[in-house]
């Protein structure tokens, strides 16, 4: 009842839970919203997973029961979840973080962040007022529970621009940077001309009723612009070298096509499918400020003074009644023991705390691999991509070892910008990790200048990178969870009184959606326990 | 130098033009722009039109001429931004405008706007406070030069979703809306399989070699998730029933797909080239605020007291050193003389007002067919769309009279919304538009029902709309001019001391960025005779 409910400005006692339910639209979650679409035919009515039903103090009402103690290992958001979530109910939750901040890999790098690295790294941020670099994730699907999580908080979110036509594709092989429209309209132009011109032949004949063909050959000429002659000479989609003005001036299209083996040969088409993705697709959103913002509110909602941060954990002893952790915090060691605990730690990390769990607690835990991944933040004295490129947002996409460039989707014609030099995981963020954060930038500019000109360079303010897998208390960027082993569903289950969450325990890793839900599944069974009979 | 200048901030006189044209960056507009980009690879160096250049107070200097009077005849987007450019040299300009705010079809609604049409129905917005309607253009593209005109005014912008994956398509005849991704994956997936097919049985082999057939394939695979196998079975792009969540929860896909004659029998694709268009492409943006912060951010520029409101022009008299202009205002009539004159009326209105600059002059003004369209803005009580139905802004595409459905771009998660209930033209919008406001928000909701569900009728709380061919002073959308016609190039030369501006003088009519482009070619030809021996 301390945590959350404040938060809404709602007075909890003056509704029934149900209207509660609906005005918070959180915990009816996906299945309230599928039975919605079910009833518009755009899902079936009845949903696979139970909707989660957060705790309430109401539930302890009439089963003589009452909330207990827990400790939570692990400030991230799935600790934090958790902590809110059973903090409706009353449960004394007490978070231990060992970094100095929550929020784990939902980090946000401001002018002043400092951190030292493992390799013994110190950067400060010099980021101005107003700039920041979302160094973990950036972006969230309209379908992700951590939407619900904003509202249900009051995080204003604005749209993060996951693609953008004017952004662009960059082969090293060519050594010209390409806008998506151009690319889009000429791959798809092609692709159309020669599927209409297989139909027209004949070609489909076994597998196409000629109403099918039709069809398909009415589809096909909007889709690639190819004209009744089904034939790609080009389109405006491409885009304008001037674009059409006043008078009589039409524009200047851009010159090309060119010919459909240089296309193809490009490769642009490999980048089209990424915004096809379930996970991805626009639109997409992020916290307005930062994406620390809900990290931020969580922690508000919970209660800081039940956060102990850079508490790093030593051992974790579990019991017939209650659980000990012991913690070293300001250069002390010091125990909490409480009736439950959450262990949300990077499951390759919380391998190592010694306890006396089982060893095939610490096998499985070992057997999710952690990945690399590394992301810079260059602060820009203007926005040139705005002005000179009329670039508004977006990612270009390249085959060098930076791999993405993203730029800002947020406060557009500000007077400064930060754009991620680099977002890359394998052996890309490893060449990058294994570089000294200065080594980096220089790295990342040559690499951007390639494709972006001088301004690059000579507009560059100031850098901040992070190599997640050289990131002390999380040494990776997120984990391949083995599924389908009995390791894997070994965690699902306490260990004794010890839960284990984290997106790691989700089939939706490396998205804060993953982490949120599982951490609901273990207060639901902690929740459960407590008030079975 | 009375207006625009102080609202960059700027001291003219202490920088150089040079610098201050690189400092506002519109200047400089796209002939710069693309000079970058040529420099680049992404376009040629030399653009076909010469870049705008401001007036300035500095080209009087050496020529020992002075800024002169000029009479602006219409304060929408055309007219504001003649006075605004104009004002930048000391022009001394006055806007006659017939409405009682300037801004032309750059119209927002808010609670309290009254308009009464052309059929005598008279209207009252009762939109909350935060509320509005862009009930004229509503979406900026990245290369328009309205964006350079936000940025130099300091009118904020946001993103305006154009496209989104979650919103949907409806067809009459299937009656079941479907979302965008689950058509774009199901169309995309048989495009593929088809083109595969075609590819492996040789059907290509006199347009493809060995290598593009390698190239395609590899592009199919990926655009259409077809695998190796080169069969579309659905894919995960299409979406989930439920969503991938904790443990085991791998989610559970929507059902289908479709048989291949099913999904182009339903004519989904037939939507899917809109987001490919040079000027529909997101990213789109809007001012933060409403259309109506350029109105009014230009408005304020210009000098309010330049700005003669509910003034109707009644003659236009030009003479070989001067031009005068009779209006009504309040009842009484009055005369400005000046010695230019911009008009900016839409030309079918233009050819109605009495003059002396020539029949020809008439009948090119008449020759410009103008388009009816109507909007609708439907305030909802609660944003059910996205707490529901999981959309965030988009556009439902239907083959319904009311056309398109949009979502808000702005406020997500607000208490409340406005969705355009409508948006046509043609037919469709001179049904609506006959019908009293009332019945139009009967039949779009009647009609809206069907995609949504009940809550589109039970939680709705006002509703107001317009028909821009039944609006006073307006009378139409947008014009299609006869740009191949000597009519067409006679207005782009000036009527003796008139000179014509507008979108419908532009090859991007119904664009704001067609206004603009047009003031800039009129103020530019006017200020060089000024300045001319």
């Amino acid at each position: 009842m301390q945590c959350g409910v404040t938060t809404l400005g709602l007075m909890r006692d003056e509704i029934t839970r149900r209207r509660f339910l609906s005005a918070v639209g959180v915990s009816g979650g996906a299945g309230a919203m599928f039975a919605t679409m079910g009833a518009l035919g755009l899902a079936p009515a009845h949903a696979a997973t139970p909707a989660f039903r957060a705790p309430s103090p109401a539930d302890f009402h009439l089963t003589g029961r009452a909330a207990r103690k827990v400790v939570i290992l692990g400030g991230g958001i799935a600790g934090l979840a958790a902590a809110y979530e059973l903090g409706k109910a009353g449960y004394d939750c007490t978070i231990l973080e060992a970094r100095d901040v929550t929020g784990g890999r939902n980090f946000t790098v401001r002018g002043g962040t400092v951190q030292t690295d493992l390799d013994g790294h110190t950067q400060r941020a010099e980021y101005s007022p107003g700039t920041y670099l979302n160094a973990g994730p950036a972006r969230i699907a309209q379908w992700m529970v951590t939407l619900d999580y904003c509202r249900e908080l009051g995080v204003p979110i604005q749209p993060f621009v996951n693609a953008n036509a004017d952004a662009m594709i960059y082969n090293e092989a060519t050594g010209t940077p390409i806008k998506y429209r151009t690319a889009k309209a000429d791959v798809y132009g092609y692709v159309a001309e020669l599927l209409a011109k297989a139909t027209d032949q004949g070609a489909l004949d076994s597998s196409l009723t000629s109403t099918d063909k039709a069809r398909l050959l009415s589809f096909l000429e909007g889709f690639g612009a190819i004209g009744s002659a089904h034939e790609y000479r080009g389109t405006n989609r491409r885009g304008f070298t001037t674009y059409p003005g006043a008078g009589l001036n039409e524009g200047t299209p851009l010159p090309g096509p060119p010919a459909l083996s240089d296309v193809f040969a490009s490769n642009v088409g490999r980048y089209f499918s990424f915004e096809f993705g379930y996970d991805q697709a626009m639109m997409m959103f992020q916290p307005v400020g930062g994406m620390d913002r809900i990290a931020s509110a969580l922690t508000t909602a919970v209660g800081r003074h039940r956060v102990r941060l850079s508490a790093e954990v030593l051992d974790v002893t579990g019991r017939a009644s209650d659980v000990t952790v012991t913690y070293r915090q300001g250069g002390r060691t010091r125990t909490v023991t409480a009736d439950f605990c959450v262990a949300t730690l990077p499951p390759h990390l919380m391998a190592r705390v010694p306890h006396n769990l089982g060893a095939d607690v610490t096998a499985a835990l070992s057997s999710f691999p952690a990945a690399a991944s590394g992301k810079i933040g260059l602060e820009y004295r203007s926005r040139w991509w705005e002005t000179d490129l009329r670039i508004y947002g977006g990612i270009t996409e390249t085959d060098l070892d930076l791999a993405h460039v993203w730029y800002p989707s947020h406060d557009f014609h500000a007077a400064r910008g930060l754009i991620v030099g680099y977002y890359n995981t394998g052996t890309a963020a490893r060449t990058y990790g294994a570089l000294s954060p200065a080594e980096r930038t220089e790295r990342a500019v040559m690499q951007g200048v390639k494709i972006h000109g001088e301004k690059y360079r000579t507009e560059l303010a100031s850098a901040f990178s992070i190599a997640w897998h050289r990131t002390p208390y999380l040494e990776g960027a997120w984990t391949s969870p083995p599924w389908t082993t009995p390791g894997y569903r070994l965690l699902l289950q306490p260990a004794g009184r010890v839960y284990f969450a984290g997106d790691w325990l989700s089939h939706e890793v490396a998205w804060q959606h993953g982490a949120f839900v599982s951490a609901r599944a273990a207060v639901s069974a902690l929740h459960q326990r407590v008030l079975s009979p």
